[in-house]
């Protein structure tokens, strides 16, 4: 008779179907969570990109350090204020991974650390965003204290407010749709980036004496490309990988969708600048998918595919017309705060505008937006988010870099920030052949081993590599 | 008598086992899309380090509007083209991803979208393969153009009769073996290619004024080594993912014997370059690899491991083979003609010779090949597929470079590609601290942050970065 | 009746659950291997970045060639060396993937095949870590010879000790813990580059006069961070996929516990070369990550989270500490000696210490550690498997380099490393446009497109690239 128990109790030494659909779901969702963690690459990348060549090693060493504390941040204190249900502002639990309300229990099993371990990526993407506006003057302290608070508390509140379930955002009229975080990582990101470069003030000589902004390119275009290229691979996790599992291949559609958003930044990007300028300038090319990419984000779960390209497409136009503008008076290095902010905000109110009936009731979070006659309540609630997150994360941040600025100081000296942060705060040039021609260690009569050093020996022989 | 019921019955509130297997299928093959999508990355990658510094953004901004372009022409009409089987030659339907006969009904449902992403990935990378043959002298113009006919008709015509199960190909003998795509994707790209340089000519200084060649070196070896690695990453995608699915695990052992494709072509191209020269030629090497993977695409799901190793070998072989008789009159700066043109027909004949009674029933298309008593049959259905998409492809192609050249021009002015590409068609270096000295940026005092520039400012100061 | 039939049997078209599950742990598994084959590029980048400009085209070239021949010697005897169970101390079957009593008959299937190239994976990733110990001034046919002895002998010999179940390192106590391999991978690697640079000697320039180390700066900070977050990324495949299977999501709870060790081992370095030099050396930073990646890999599997960031930051600790140390008297350009040899041997101690009762309880091997109330037994065998690899490898890779240098010879000319081996062996610089002006490429009256190039057109100028 055992033909009649059903087949989970048939297969006695294997799995049931739910068990094997529970560990799926985890394979997916810990492979999105190694894509985004991929996009620490990217942003690396990017940035020192559009560095100087005498600030590139800084790059590495801040993106390393930083990924380091929120990690550790994250797993103390951050997950649990940011996903434990107890109370409507924050969490009061699961620090540690342990005792969180909402995972049931002493601590998470196996499947809850996978979830632990993706929102830590997002967590330490929004704080890798921060830096980009920063770049070339800030002190590496500053990277420590705010890494601190920002994984630590500001990001958990915004994260707790949209996507705890219980959190403020969750009630404005049917709950705010931010399918994986235009608003919750990228605008916060860029909010703080906005308060830090308030304090910051712009790199020495970025404007003339008559004002007038001065082009400082970047150094390098194509690990600016390459990075441009591992963010667009890490999103199609970080949206993804936002369905959380695998059920009914939502998460082919979003990646889809995804996809479409960025090559309409792509092209809306190219087609602005080529207007304005007749060049094809690679680093607004550049910026067009990422703007594309952040403004999809917010709407890649919740909007049909025709309508990814055109949001894209807006978002290239918004990151272009962003940074012409925003250049005028802020020096912004990467237009982080027009690729995360600008296009964050605007990705944030397209759902108010392009969520369909299907999708918002798929997901189960807010209502059809105005081209779905939904009218204008979906709008609203979306524009509530962008003006909490913004002024939430504005001012808590802007504390933070004032009470840095006033206490270990926000910039480096001015000689400092002229030799470059590498061999000010790092010992040692990113390119050091570029820089020192250390003649003892190059044979007599071979090729120069190095294009044109004519600096003096640097610090960078007193630590040993 | 719940206990009589079928197990997807009683569970529920879960899913069934074919749902699952559904979901898991989906999860392979958009995991392979995303390995796919980096293939992006390796060609950039690829072409910039074979380049000269000069010409390093363009590269990026090629990348990123080819691969925008080819995704919405795709997505308009390039699938339906395609894969929709209402017509022998082309589809007539699916254009916007509805209504293909093929896929049923109003839509594809979440899992054909993810056939269409996945299809999308191999479309842009034949796509990426046709420039880099180009490189260094073709206008920007040319890339969108082409882009535009290459996704929305020439490449669909070959996919559509290799690969809809309809087309013309499927009915020569039992039908062409071409898992991955040696002819329908490297074939398709290297011919596009070959049919450019014909309209567009040498390099400035590649030809002496004895007619013989001289080598023109890219710029950065390291970069070229990261892009091959990447291909080779992405290419377990891109053969493994075309089982479509996860059933009787196939795709591992497609992946295996992919690997000892690429490891076949990297000791045959170094055995070959080490006999004529004594030098191990990193670029020869890094063709090698990409020899071996070409020739490895078609034969992938066809073959047993023992032939994987000799049919890259062979690869690697006609890889050095090909670039050192093609440079004699054509210039190829990355070799693509023989990587993927040589290459790729190499490996769609080997089907015929190494193709396995038991791998050919198991995929269902043509017969043994040669070398398992499958007598010439094969290797003619073979040879067909390559002569049928060489000529298809050339003529579709030619036409098209011709009508460029003849309207908006192929190739840059003398003075651009002396000046480069990055500086006349995007306004900036790609490695603006090797050109630009920028001396009111620096300041005084302090290490010079660059190499030795000595060019006069470019017009990089008037674009915004 | 045939609702009455088990699921399975209903299903007639589908698969059945026990299939699925097989199908989905093949998936993480080679999506796991995809995961460790780019530790490949990581490896190539951090050597890269870490050698100076003249040595560059040779990493790749290395990189290349290594892991073709490793993964032919690994198809033709290595996997059945290490993985057949026949025997004791070494395997006698399953070469060239047929026969191995083990994997049950004639050939392993297609699941087995994912197993192998798993393990494919992880013994090129040993070779690799040979090198970069040698880098600078070894010659390129030493690659190619002791490619063939490790990883068609040594490396075989301790994977068959540790893993095959049946090895003598199995019988230790109850069994060594080394879940992902500090010891077997890790270790291994290092040891075998510590008998290659007692062989070698170091640098031209290393040691001044007077016998102190002077600093050798890597000529890329870039492309070294770069490397150390490929790594970092493949890491994850690496010790979540020696799970080999999605079972109880077991392998999610390994990538987050992986990821605190590598986090740990960046705090660890970052604070005591900061306490030390007052400077945040890029260099010791990456080198924080890999060995608390390293450190963590032996008790991945092991140890509950808490214990991850602590071994993790210990490692950090003992890499700088074991760089400055070593750096007196040994020429190891990227330091592995201190983060694979010295952080993979803490890593193994580790398990003795950190193992809870749970977890090895869960795997099966061995017991807990000291401070699970195990006492001193586990870390005496962990002690006896550091021993036993260490002298084991040591032994048989110092035979190897002693024949190599007393036949083909193990060190390049001293003309040739003042050159550069990228001239020197490949024919090409790998920045060409730092070391050749090739006048004749370059247009009159537009800006120069190289650095400053003042050495004598090489040797390049022959070889077609």
């Amino acid at each position: 008779m055992t033909l009649l128990l059903p087949a989970g109790a048939l297969a006695q030494d294997g799995p049931t179907v739910d068990v094997v659909k529970g560990e799926l779901d985890t394979t997916w969702l810990m492979l999105a969570t190694c894509l985004v963690f991929f996009m620490q690459a990217g942003f690396a990348l990017l940035e020192i990109g559009m560095s100087r060549g005498k600030n590139v090693g800084m790059g590495v060493a801040k993106i390393l350090i930083n990924f380091s504390i929120g990690s550790l941040i994250w797993w103390a204190v951050g997950y649990g204020f940011a996903f434990d249900t107890s109370h409507e502002i924050i969490g009061s639990a699961g620090f540690f991974l342990g005792n969180s309300t909402e995972l049931g229990g002493e601590a998470v099993g196996a499947a809850g650390v996978g979830f632990w371990a993706f929102q830590l990526m997002f967590a330490t993407v929004s704080l890798a965003i921060v830096w980009g506006t920063t770049l070339e003057r800030i002190k590496f302290g500053a990277y420590l204290i705010f890494a601190v608070v920002f994984i630590g508390l500001i990001y958990p509140l915004v994260a707790h407010a949209a996507w705890s379930g219980v959190g403020i955002l969750s009630r404005v009229g049917s709950g705010v749709q931010d399918f994986a975080g235009s608003s919750v990582v990228h605008l916060t990101g860029a909010t703080a980036a906005f308060a830090a470069v308030l304090f910051l003030g712009p790199r020495k000589g970025k404007f003339g004496p008559d004002g007038k902004p001065r082009a400082i390119p970047g150094h390098s275009m194509p690990l600016l490309g390459l990075g441009v290229l591992i963010l667009w691979l890490g999103w199609f996790g970080f949206n993804g990988g936002s369905t959380f599992n695998t059920t009914d291949n939502k998460f082919a559609e979003v990646i889809a969708v995804t996809n479409m958003g960025a090559i309409g930044g792509v092209l809306g990007a190219t087609l602005l600048i080529w207007l304005l300028s007749r060049k094809l300038d690679v680093g607004m090319m550049g910026n067009g998918a990422i703007a594309g990419l952040v403004a999809i984000t917010a709407p890649s779960g919740y909007v049909e595919m025709w309508a990814a390209p055109i949001i894209g497409f807006i978002g290239g136009f918004i990151v272009v017309a962003g940074v012409l503008a925003i250049d005028k008076k802020i020096d912004d290095p990467v237009g982080a705060l027009s690729a995360h902010g600008l296009a964050g905000i605007w990705g944030t109110l397209a759902c108010g505008l392009f969520t369909s009936d299907r999708l918002a009731e798929q997901v189960g979070v807010g209502k059809a937006g105005l081209f779905y006659g939904g009218g204008l309540e979906q709008l609203g609630v979306q524009a509530v988010a962008v003006l909490v997150t913004f002024f939430g994360v504005f001012i808590l941040s802007g504390i933070t870099f004032a009470i840095i600025k006033a206490t270990i100081g926000l910039r480096v000296s001015e000689e400092e920030e002229d030799s470059g942060l590498d061999i000010a705060e790092h010992g040692m040039y990113g390119y050091p052949e570029q820089f020192i021609p250390a003649p003892e260690l190059i044979g007599v009569g071979s090729p120069r081993p190095t294009g044109a050093g004519s600096a003096p020996i640097g610090s960078a022989s007193e630590v040993p590599a």
